[in-house]
């Protein structure tokens, strides 16, 4: 058996929620301190990616790193909220160029954290960078925006990584980065070598992409950085547990990253509204061992033979015999 | 001109909002009272829905009469908040007993305000009645609580008027009741005269129905008891401002209910997270003016005619014509 | 291991086909006989639904029925074809008197021949009737027209019985039978005992129910007469090989029947547009019985404790833990 | 009042249609130079886009030509067919090299006789050219095999321009170029001056862009050399009469593409499946004037201040005044 890859997840799926309706939230709030520990907990973690500020937290960073230490964890990354309280109406895209000077400042403040943990990179989900209404917005002041935005922020730092997580909508009805193939323009018209892209499982396939295809895309321009999974029912960003629903699509992603030799860590997105979030991430994580054991069984040349004839059945005949064995004798 | 509607909005319209992601909101706290002076201020709204309990207000009963009041508002509906803290996993449909008992007891109680108010109806949604996973329940059972505690409640309030707002999915991934039909069979299932549905058009028209349809089959069955109108792009509930996108469906959506003398009051279900709540609602009536200019200019012998010949460009050119030249002189 | 179950499938799925770019085929066409001899082919298969009239056949019905029983095959429905040539603007509800009765003239004709062949069921899919344009049609017109319609055919025929195939769309864009509900709200209205549903998985998914509570809900109304099986990307009627893409679902929509000791026919609807049909079929057997060995190893006591509690994570894990190990030792 | 535009039509908006229901088509098959005269017909239209080889054609080239001279059209395009017969696998991207010869041989074949009917362009349009299952392709050799024969082609003919025309699905289940970003990916790394985009308004829509927002980028990257419009209910490409449904939308669009100073064709590619082909365009240009009139109306100083604060209800406020009163006195 080839070796394991590196389990990983947002710190926030530990957390609870709250949304417009269950506006009292849905489980008591979560200290960052305790999130940390249930992502401990977890027992198969290696790494978390953090939100800064660290909401709610009063402590100091020493206590993250101790309690980060402690469950035998390393923050990968920091996710700067930049879709938060002063962000509604855009961060680096924002009507206010006072509103613009404070999100790029606390995207300095992040990346300064994130240098300091040792972070693998800085994560931009410009989750309210976009628009809601017909005609709100010019799109070309938009995207100029942002471009220089991006371009300010990553020529600043160049020993630190920066990926844009792209997302099609929520909370923006629209949001500027909503594909891969649009964040690698974006990327490009940079310049920023150190710039890439984070590749939302569950994003590209609500955003009507082919997860496998857009990592295909990311990778063949070096530019696939880091990648989240999830599940969803294709119509909304549903961040359910891994394996819900997209087996074979989930496969195939992991297929291809690993044709390409691609190994990053395996990152959960996850949202357990209603689960608890220890055994929510404990069974994505034995599903993904499902997938690699799957991975390591699967006969790459017939698979290779069948693709290049386009042969949906025997490539599916290959997939189903190694996926539906994949959990023989698995008793977590 | 034939007389206007009778306007009337969600006082929720005038509050603000947070979601998963802006936890901390998209605007100060607004007070109940302040919202029912919002709702004042609009100029055109006779009515509104509130939700019990009142969050956050600490006044008594007759602080809000007073305030409506003072505004010339009278509350059409009471909706019970059946979707928050306690009911995450469902009200009346929660795999705890007791949950449900709770559930109830909190119907009774909005039941028997919408009485002392003077209410039409009292409003039923059951956001977290559902599920989000394959496998997660059994929908025999979870169709029978619901339809045993509708009989119940309604049973046991045979003046009252209650409706079910239908919702194909949000909070839950799937709503158990997410269209008209399917509300429909649970009306006749329960066998309760003063059970019917509130069509709000955007659930309707991203639940793949075609509204209009939806609302002559509840008016067929003697079930359409209320409508609510905004607006959205087809994938989600996003609870935009009227006339956005869909300008010939609401058109045809609020001719069916003209053709069948239906004379219920025009509500307003937006949710102006980045807007003016007072604006927005203005622009809404402003819209929904101009339809009933349109409606009252429509050729309906010729209409007639076109639809008995299922002829689509005959039909889609009379509305054209008396929509497109409905804002003539408009300067509001 | 419990019996297996019978399998069937649209005679139509070894046929070839074509659409509005590919307007010269998918591949040489393929006659009757050819079809039923493919379908033969199969192994598997014991049942067939046949179109009528037969299309570009000039054989006699003793030439069918000879083709059948030389590939040990049995016409379980017959499905009239009320969707082509003159039936573009509907069947039982196009505008034209004279179309209306052409339709029903022809539907009662392919009862006379189910009859004749012994068949269980005349399926009715009415993929004309509806609409395409806002304000095209009178809903309530068309609505009474397709159940006077269904009320005088089924009662003509009280010893065979009818299915009502429900479909969101295509060709139409708005077809009068979309979903579950709808259409048993419409056999209701018809007072017909043998009138009933055929569930589509394909359409139920892309619909936005979930296709084992749109069984239930079917089950629960005694009038699952029928169902097919298929696969799709969630937003268009692909049918796709059954197992293609939703694994997790189409094992919970069969769990479901099993549940409900539904013992009809596993039926095929799949359209291999550029497969081989004969190992589409077989590939889709291949993944029923894998479906079938798991709902035997299902732990049904663990699962229903699980669905009591709404506990997904748990139902999950059960679930997983038999499908992903139900091709164990496979190697067709 | 500003100059009309130019308007046009693909010339298969007179033909007739079959799809894989209807198969023996929505209308009797009209020939190319029948097609030419109801384009003719229409009054307005400047510029029809030709199919290329003439289907079902057996005349001669200046029977083509004396058809468009004598209804006033030029032709403004070619359209290969390379989505029929021989292309159901892929065209230029067919796992088989001699299919991929013989479209490379008709692409350029197609040129040579857009050279000598002096058009503006050679439309490329791969609805076969893609994948319909997961595992079914090497997403990376389809892109190679597809970036290198376009660049073989356009470099072949420099004097001619190319356009891709993307779209997310149908025929295929995904098509190799969805979206406009990820076609100016192709065109980039392509390198060739001389071939840029078609965008299509309703493959935009249905592919979860906004359209205005898709023209504004392609012009950005001096590539939006073509325009199509259309209209559907965003979930497939229904292709309906312009200003069905999206009204603002398309207005949102052409209001892009005036503030760029874009002045290319204003084009329809609808199917009028069920309706007078004639009729169509008629009321798709009516529409189109209305909108011209409501541009040359709408403030454009105040709608730039509204957009310069992200105020989508003081934008749409602009908007609906000019587009509600648009077709005032209309009475075509």
């Amino acid at each position: 058996m080839s070796a394991l890859p590196v389990f990983g997840a947002g710190i926030w799926h530990f957390a609870t929620y709250l949304d417009r309706y269950a506006t009292e939230g849905y489980g008591e709030p979560v200290g960052l301190i305790d999130q940390i520990d249930l992502a401990g907990a977890v027992g198969d973690l290696s790494v978390v990616d953090l939100n800064w500020p660290f909401a709610g937290f009063d402590g100091t960073l020493d206590d993250v790193r101790t309690a980060l230490d402690r469950n035998g964890l390393r923050a990968i990354a920091i996710t700067p909220e930049i879709y938060n309280r002063d962000y509604i109406k855009g961060s680096i895209t924002n009507p206010d160029p006072a509103v613009r000077a404070q999100a790029l400042a606390l995207l300095h403040e992040a990346t300064a954290l994130a240098q300091e943990l040792g972070c693998d990179y800085v994560k931009l989900w410009f989750g309210q960078d976009g628009w809601d209404y017909p005609f709100q917005v010019s799109y070309q002041d938009v995207w100029k925006l942002a471009i220089d935005a991006l371009r300010e922020l990553c020529s600043a730092h160049p020993d630190m990584r920066f990926v844009i997580e792209y997302k099609p909508r929520e909370p923006r009805n629209k949001i500027i980065f909503p594909s891969a193939a649009r964040t690698l323009l974006a990327i490009q018209q940079t310049g920023c070598e150190n710039l890439g892209v984070l590749l939302d499982f569950g994003h590209s396939l609500y955003g009507l992409e082919t997860p496998a295809d857009a990592a295909q895309l990311c990778i063949d321009h070096g530019k696939l950085f880091a990648i989240d999974v999830n599940d969803n029912f294709r119509g909304w960003d549903d961040d359910m547990v891994v394996g819900s629903v997209h087996l074979v699509e989930t496969f195939e992603f992991f297929h291809t990253l690993r044709k390409n030799n691609w190994d990053g860590v395996w990152q959960l997105d996850q949202f357990p509204f209603r689960e608890d979030s220890v055994q929510a991430a404990r069974q994505a994580i034995t599903f993904l061992k499902a997938l690699h054991r799957a991975l390591d069984a699967l006969d790459e040349e017939a698979l290779a033979a069948a693709q290049a004839n386009h042969d949906a059945l025997a490539a599916q005949k290959l997939v189903q015999r190694v996926l539906l064995s994949s959990m023989v004798g698995e008793d977590s």
